[in-house]
């Protein structure tokens, strides 16, 4: 077959399969967001018979034979990397049995009902043969794909493929001890006076408005997005449909807009992705750690930089007369409060926050090797809450049951999360190198040079780059722990004028 | 293989093609209700690529294999009547090439597209390729399932399998004959004081908190359904999710509600099947004839009963107090105004609206058939709707282009509207055999009663019976005309107290 005609099935192939994956996360997006309660029983079918389907399609001996016949092929950088990625999942997936797929997609599918259940009504024991199930599907998954492994680092990798396993664990064994000291001092400094200004009563609709007004000013694209609500906030979607939600509490203005510009981030880098190769791989965002790294980048760099405050506060004070009062600097202020006393993750500030992660990381990754029981997880849990953040939670809910993740059976995923931190805190190194100081350059003109450098040196690559790679020609290194620990010094140090 | 196994392969197979139709389904709703204007390009892929999968299942040798082996096997009707129906889908897909389906399915995903935009623009020349195109399609698919019949008669049994096509031929043609007389003797009696008495000024956010209430009058399950708003009112889902739309005017009351009735009786048609066997055919409606007839029933049996008004009245009138001084007698007769002066066939009252019928019929066989060209449609259409109802469109947008289907490439669909309603007559007469007089049951009972009867006559059978079957199990005779026209001249006899 002449190298045009082989990739020509290539990819035929490759938008097939992948379609049915886009399905699935609509699927997935309406099952959070629209389904009724009662919908799930068909839901969770419908969800095994397309993962089944795509399953079936990417571990084909005809994919094999397509895959098999574009090896030779003289192929453009693009397409090159369209083919590494599927030849990559293929192998994978042969290890896996269709009936191991299909079965994990539905109880994934119906655990998240019971984790919402279990979650209303405080009661771990509910979930936790769901969770015990879970476990065994996903330890059952590592087996399958390299029986030789650590299970753990063989699920990591489903969601981060080219930063080694052992790197992940060195960044995340740095941030625990590191952090613990930084926010022990913060706490000493911080008197405390303007941390609540942000504290209030604020109206659900208002709310909704004026987040749809502050992702306007970012660049959110309505004519191919969404913003809805939903239990656990997320995006979802495609260039031509990135839809993201938020969950407002109406007794706080920050919880809101902080879920809502960081989902903007994973939203803005899908809506720049390549269209053009909509369906391949290329077309697609890098995997976790990449795109966690442009939901911090908005949500830490931007949305919690004074120059932020400068523009949003004054739309806020339309929408919220009683914000008058509040100055920029208290906004500032307000949305950088430490605070390690909350228990929910979700809640924390930008330091502690991967303090909830390494303890997350090192109860998932001993529940997938097998060292420890689930029941056992809740007082393992307050332990670790206990020693890394001095904070045990009152109830189930506001402690093991708080995340929609394992529920999901995304075990191998939390670490991604301070990766994803790492990472941003590296971007925006390399930005100021780039283009300017950050707080100079939105104070002088506004999100769309942020965007845009984003665009040219993340989103627009899409899958072409290896992870590593990708890091490497961004930022001129590999991925390190040592620009984050820097910004949040910097940071702090000039918040509370300190040297710590 | 003993008969067990082989229908547990059967069935095993069968929920995971039909489960794939059903995620198709909820894509299919998402993009007429809650998807960015910008989500068209992906969209389509992601239908074609589930049409695809779809179709390669159902026509898949190994299906075939899999029918064989049951074919023998002793089955409980339930069972068999699942293998009757897949039979005849296997048989019917493995004469179409895949590409054609899923060419199709792309086509009228972008079709809907153009249509919307031709519509907003009222330009008939930019929809009239797509048109041309999406015609050719079906008369190739036509072609390729029976190239020696009448192509709009094996396109008319893709939505009706079981009422042989001369019947519905025989029924359209009656009706065309008997109702421009009918509504000639209406007109001349009717004075029309009170026609207008549900016009006036309805904010939508009201008219969709009272639709809602009225829902809930009526016996719709919130926990498993929705209700939305949408361009074209439709209703899609299971038992689990049955999801219906309707559209408001805010210059009248009637529109939004006669709709939401309408869709109701296809979602409470849904949510009445039996659930066990989701999935599967027997899990699924009758065709389209049976579906039509259970949101006729509602619309107009019911819903254009004196006794709905003189429970909906008093809700109408907490929503909105101007109807205070309405009556119980002028809304009937206001629900009940023949009008046929609309050039809108959504708009049309109950009579009047088999003729729009019959001008989409007709206009769709001789394009299918290949007797008229797409560029004559506009003027064929004027033709027929001045002969049949005295009354000519002004603009594309309230001719040719207003409804939906065409885009959506269903030609042989509309005849089932009448049908339905003809079918909805006959079992109507069929109730008050068996129950009692409609008006005088919900007057004393409310509705419960007849949406039991239609549960127990009609629903919990999904596609148990063939719709010949199931009509004459329900109402002792084969569908006809004659209970239609039996119940229009009795209805509006009385209304103007005249004999027709």
């Amino acid at each position: 077959m002449p190298g045009d005609d082989a990739y020509q099935a290539f990819s035929d192939y490759t938008e097939r399969l992948l379609n049915l994956s886009h399905a699935s996360r609509i699927l997935d997006w309406d099952q959070q967001v629209m389904m009724p309660t009662g919908g799930t029983p068909a839901r969770s079918r419908q969800l095994a018979a397309l993962s089944r389907a795509e399953h079936d399609r990417l571990r084909d001996e005809a994919f094999g034979e397509i895959l098999e016949a574009v090896a030779d092929a003289d192929l453009t950088p693009v397409q090159a990397a369209n083919v590494r990625e599927m030849r990559r999942r293929h192998e994978r997936a042969v290890r896996v049995p269709s009936t191991l797929v299909e079965e994990t997609r539905q109880a994934r599918s119906d655990a998240f009902d019971s984790w919402r259940a279990a979650k209303e009504a405080d009661d771990f024991q509910t979930f936790a043969p769901v969770l015990e199930d879970l476990v065994a599907l996903r330890r059952e998954y590592a087996a399958a794909i390299d029986p030789g492994r650590d299970p753990y680092a063989v699920l990591y990798e489903e969601f981060e493929p080219y930063i080694p396993f052992e790197s992940a664990v060195d960044i995340l064994e740095t941030l625990g001890e590191e952090l613990p000291r930084l926010i022990a001092a913060i706490q000493r400094w911080d008197t405390g006076p303007s941390r609540r200004s942000l504290h209030g009563s604020f109206d659900s609709a208002d709310q909704a408005a004026f987040v749809r007004e502050v992702l306007t000013e970012l660049g959110f694209d309505w004519d191919r997005g969404r913003l809805d609500t939903s239990e656990h906030p997320f995006q979802r979607g495609s260039p031509f449909d990135a839809r993201l939600t938020t969950r407002f509490d109406e007794t706080n203005l920050l919880d809101g807009l902080t879920s809502a510009v960081h989902e903007f981030g994973h939203a803005l880098y899908v809506q720049q992705l390549p269209d053009a190769q909509y369906g391949l791989p290329v077309g697609e965002a890098r995997d976790m750690i990449i795109h966690e790294s442009q939901s911090r980048f908005w949500e830490n760099h931007v949305g919690r930089s004074r120059a932020f405050w400068e523009r949003i506060l004054p739309i806020a004070r339309r929408y919220f007369p009683t914000l008058e009062g509040v100055s920029v600097a208290d906004a500032y202020r307000s949305a950088n409060a430490v605070a390690p006393e909350t228990p929910i993750r979700t809640e924390a500030d930008e330091v502690s926050y991967h303090l909830h992660i390494v303890v997350r990381f090192e109860i998932e990754r001993a529940l997938v090797r097998g060292d420890l029981d689930v029941a056992e997880v809740p007082a393992v849990w307050a332990d670790k809450m206990d020693g890394y953040l001095g904070v045990t939670p009152d109830t189930h809910a506001e402690g093991v049951l708080q995340d929609v993740h394992w529920s999901n059976a995304t075990f191998g995923y939390f670490p991604t999360y301070s990766l994803g931190s790492v990472a941003a805190a590296q971007f925006r190194a390399a930005f100021e190198e780039a283009v300017g100081p950050l707080e100079a350059v939105i104070a002088e003109e506004g999100f769309e040079p942020v965007a845009d450098w984003l665009g040219e040196t993340v989103h627009q690559h899409g899958k072409q780059l290896r992870t590593d790679d990708l890091v490497r020609e961004a930022t001129g290194r590999p991925l390190s722990a040592a620009p984050l620990l820097g910004y949040f010094h910097r940071k702090y140090g000039e918040l509370y004028d300190r040297q710590p």
